[in-house]
Formats: structure tokens, sequence, C-alpha cells
């Protein structure tokens, strides 16, 4: 294993203190490093919450401020953040107008953010993402995964509590966006997790991983490696199979990168997806390339699509101002 | 050799038309796609014109944009642009200010944009970047290479601009911050170029190349992988000898990954880094950190610092609004 680390056991700790002194105008620690938080809390409005195992980033952390995150909760590589850190995140940031936690689809984060829903004094919600088509359940969910959608709830529902939408309000937003976004990913090489010490999986000198989820977990197949104008029809031609007819709608198009792919190779996927789209119909009204929900090395991209409608596209555009998302002035 | 391309002589056309179809809002495609350039030109102004072999995105496409660049000539992977791509560039941006061509110091880059000046009817001025203290000279330069740190000049350089600094005083003040920056990079892995199909070098199980330049040429030695700490220690040491005593002074301190390393490891970097600084009695007053300057998918990381003053500091923080960087409000 070739990383930039000091000791395994604190690789994440390390990462945190960097990050946030790094953004320091942007966002601070909480508590025992127990969560990152914005710099300027803003009461009256609700609070948003997300977190999950760390080697994803930007995401969560890195989407904490205005417009869209109030706090983010890391735990560590590819383990879920512990009640107790999501509690102390609510009771910090809450700003009297209730806590929305954001939950990507796998047991562990299901099972601690509910916990800590439960402990909760105030008024708590939840929204469920589970945007990737691939598989119907796999090794660490039941059901549907969620993945690089999730980036495009928090944006969307960051804008939407930033503009002063109640809890209901936000927490309905949230639910229908999440329906409106279908994701599905390739990855090219495994990802190796600092405390494994070796890759999470292998593959062939020419296969790919179709499907992969964002910890490695398998997807639909292992097969040789295509050209990318037939990894984008086959991605695409997935989702927009998965959405049923949707011809005429205004859509998101969000190329990802897991980590290890340069911008060179997630432009030119951009390109494919983006001519796939027009052949299926659809009318790529907004868009985003580069690494934003990772999976630490792994080589590779996710494909991600939200039907638009004149609310979400306003809210999208509206002003955001993170460490790894920035726009509107 | 896997990527997500189609073919290897259309990876660059492929990605370009990505790149100006995603950021439609910012950048278009120039005549026969010899450059990107804003898709608002601005008259009056000193026209900010770079390039080099692609490989290293986002810079430079990344970085047109206001605040920034007016237009970006991209050569195939690591191959310099040809100068008839720089005078169409210059032909299409200058807004009656003169053209300022902004260079990293490699053979191909400079003959190429001497070139380009020589056959331009207004007036020209150059910054040539040398920012990398590992090497006097190298494979592909005589003299220093320049590297990440032209990413820290065309930011305060393209405020400048943007400001209405003429064509003299930008040319100073580039001249200036290239001299008040120094860069050095470390590499885990090679980088593999498509047309060549296999990794540029190799590195043992457990080696790294310290001193490592942008297209994987050879930096000061290949020796054992050691912690993070040290690796920053002796990069920030190299950098801060280099510039002799500098106590007190406020620097940027950017560091930036070569395409395949995950965002954790370069906050983890970002704070060892930071605590070198400190120790040396220097103030971190700015940072980036991310992928800019990056070398296809090559795992490990650069370190910049940049002296600043109050001019340069207050340029740096100026509005950007580029593909790849944005802030100020």
């Amino acid at each position: 294993m070739k990383k930039l680390i000091n000791a395994v056991d604190t690789v994440l700790s390390e990462s945190l203190a960097g990050f946030v002194r790094a953004h320091a105008d942007i966002v601070t620690l909480g508590d025992e490093g127990k969560f990152v938080r914005r710099r300027f809390p803003v009461r009256g409005k609700v609070a948003l919450i997300s977190g999950g195992g760390s080697g994803h980033e930007p995401l969560h952390a890195g989407f904490v401020g205005h417009g869209m995150l109030d706090a983010a909760c890391p735990g560590q590589v590819f383990t879920s953040p512990t009640p107790d850190q999501m509690l102390a995140a609510a009771e910090t940031v809450d700003g009297g107008a209730g806590v929305l936690y954001i939950v990507k689809n796998y047991e562990g984060d299901v099972m601690n953010f509910e916990m800590a829903a439960e402990m909760a004094s105030g008024p708590v919600a939840r929204i469920l993402t589970d945007d990737d088509v691939a598989v119907e359940s796999s090794t660490w969910s039941t059901g549907r995964r969620g993945v690089a959608g999730t980036m495009v709830v928090e944006k969307i529902v960051g804008a939407a509590a930033e503009a002063g939408y109640d809890l209901d309000a936000c927490k309905a937003l949230g639910d229908r966006v999440n329906q409106a976004t279908r994701s599905m990913g390739v990855a090219l090489t495994s990802c190796t997790v600092p405390a494994a010490g070796k890759p999470t999986f292998t593959l062939g000198e020419n296969e790919m991983e179709m499907g992969v989820g964002i910890h490695g977990e398998p997807g639909r197949r292992r097969v040789p490696l295509t050209p990318a104008a037939e990894i984008a029809a086959e991605m695409i031609g997935a989702i927009v199979h998965d959405f049923g007819d949707f011809a005429g709608s205004d859509v998101l198009l969000l190329v990802n990168g897991f980590g290890g792919t340069p911008a060179m190779e997630l432009y030119l996927m951009f390109d494919n997806a983006a001519r796939m789209l027009d052949k299926h119909g659809l009318r790529v009204a907004r868009s985003a390339v580069g690494n934003y929900v990772t999976s630490l090395d792994m080589a590779g991209c996710s494909l991600t699509v939200t039907k638009l409608d004149t609310e979400t596209a306003r809210l999208w555009d509206a002003r955001v101002h993170t460490a790894a998302l920035r726009w509107g002035m």
C-alpha cells in the first residue's frame, strides 16, 4: 500500500485537521472532532446534517457551508459514524427549525442515524438516498445504494433550507429529488482502504466492474473494458430504462470521478454521456464534472441524471459556498 | 492500459468537446478547436493566454474565465501546442491592450510561444514560470521546470489584468509572483500517457520519486516511501532553503494533487506541510488544496509556497469564475 499518511489510525484526524485549517473561513471542527460544521451558524433555518464513512471526499464535509449542509459527521474510512456524533452535531447546529438528516442507504448509516433521531430532543426528519440503479440490494444495503446523487439532493435541499423552507417542505423536496435521480458507476481499478492495506478487490488487466458501488462493492458484472462510448451507452441506457419514458425533460448530468481518474477522461465521458442523452431526447440543462463522491483512489466514474423542474433547477442554481462546490454570486 | 477513452487519437478532441459543453456558460472552443476561450470576451484589458501539453487538467483550460485567463491552447498529451494555435488565440482574444503569454519553462513550450510572439501583429509580453526547486535542469527544460506555481501566477496576474493593470505592469507582477513562488513534488506511482499505452516510468512496491516533474520526469532521487510528515518536512525544507530566510512572511500554501491521490491524503499533507511552515516561522495566510496541475493519473502531490505581500494577497482574493477555480462574490 502506497499512501501519503503517517499511520493508519491517524489518517482521519490528520485529514480533518488539514481540511478545517485549509477552509477555516467556511468550516470548523465540532467538539472532540465529532463533526465538521459551518463556522458561522445560521439561526431560524432547518439544519441539514449528513455523514457517513470517510473515503468519499469531498462528500460530505466538503459540502458544508452556505446553501448546502450545516454539519457533516465523518466515520472512519468506509465505516458509519456513531449516533453520538450525529446527536452532537444536531445539538450544535439546530437553529430552532428542526434537523434534517440526509442519509445514504447503507445499513450501518441508516441504523445509527435512526438511533440519533430517537435520542434527539427537537423535531427531526430524514431523507434516504438510494439513486444507484446498478443492483437492487447489495453487500451493505437492503434496497438500492445511495451514491453520487446524494450530492444533488444535498445541493438542492440545502438551497431550499437557506431560502426558508420549513422541515416538512425540505423533507418532501429531498424525497422528490431523490426519486428524480438515478446513477450508475464503473470501476477500472479497486480502491485500497488504509486499514486493510491491500486492494478491496482485484480486476484483471483488461477488466472493469460495471455497476460498482462506492466502496468497491460488486456491481452487475465484471466484463472486458470497452470503449467509453459503449460504457456511457450502457450506463445511460440503464438509467433511462429505470426512469421509464421521460423524453423532453430537462436533466442535470453529473459525471463523478471516483478519485483515481484524470479530468480528461471525466470530460470525455461527459461528452459521450451527453450525446447519449441527446439521442434519448433529453436536454442536458445543467452539468457537473469532477470528483464529488469518491472511493479513495479507485479509477472509474459514475453517471448521475436528475430530472429537473423549474423549482429544482432554480435551487440547483442558487448560491453555494462550500469547500468543494461554489457558484452564484 | 485502462482508460475511459474511445481511441488514442480522439482523447483530446472528445475531452475538449465535453469540457466546453459542461461549462458552456464560461467557455467556448476557438476556430478548429485550436484553443479554449472565454465565452464573453472583455475589451480594453490585457489578454492573458496560457497553454501547454494536455494531461495537466484543470491547468490551463479550467482556468479560463473572469479574473484569470482569456484563452488556453491545449497541445496533445504532454506535447507543446503549436505556434499557430497560440497566434490564433491571440488574434481572437486581444482586446486592444496587448497579449501576455504565461509559459511553463519547457523547451517546446518556450520555442513555440516565441515563434507565436514573433508572428504577432500587436504588443506581446511573456511570463516564464520556473517554480520547481527539485532540479536545476531536466529532461525537457533548461533551467527549472514550471509546475503548480503556474496556477498561482495565472490567478494573481489574471486578477490584475481584470483590474486594469497594463501590459508592462502585468508582466512585472507575473515575474515577481513567479520569483516569490517555489514548488516541489513527489510521486508514488507513474502516469500513463494514452499514446504510449504503458506507464512512463516504474517505481518499486515501496518506492517514491522525490522531486518528480509533472510529466513523470525524474526528480532528485528514488527512495523508500516514508511517512507523510517526513515527506512534507523534506519538501518544505527544500523550498524554505531555496528562498533563504523569510521568517515572519505571510505565505500561500498550495497542496496540489497529481490526479490519482485521494482528497483525504491531500488534506493530510496540507496539515503536515502547514505545521512545518509554522515551525519555520511562516504564517499560512492563504491555502488551496486539490487537483490543479495534474499528471494524468499519477499518484502523489506537490507543495507550492508563495510569499505574499498586500498587493498579491488582495489579487489572490479577487473574484475568479472559471471551471476549476471560483471565489469572491
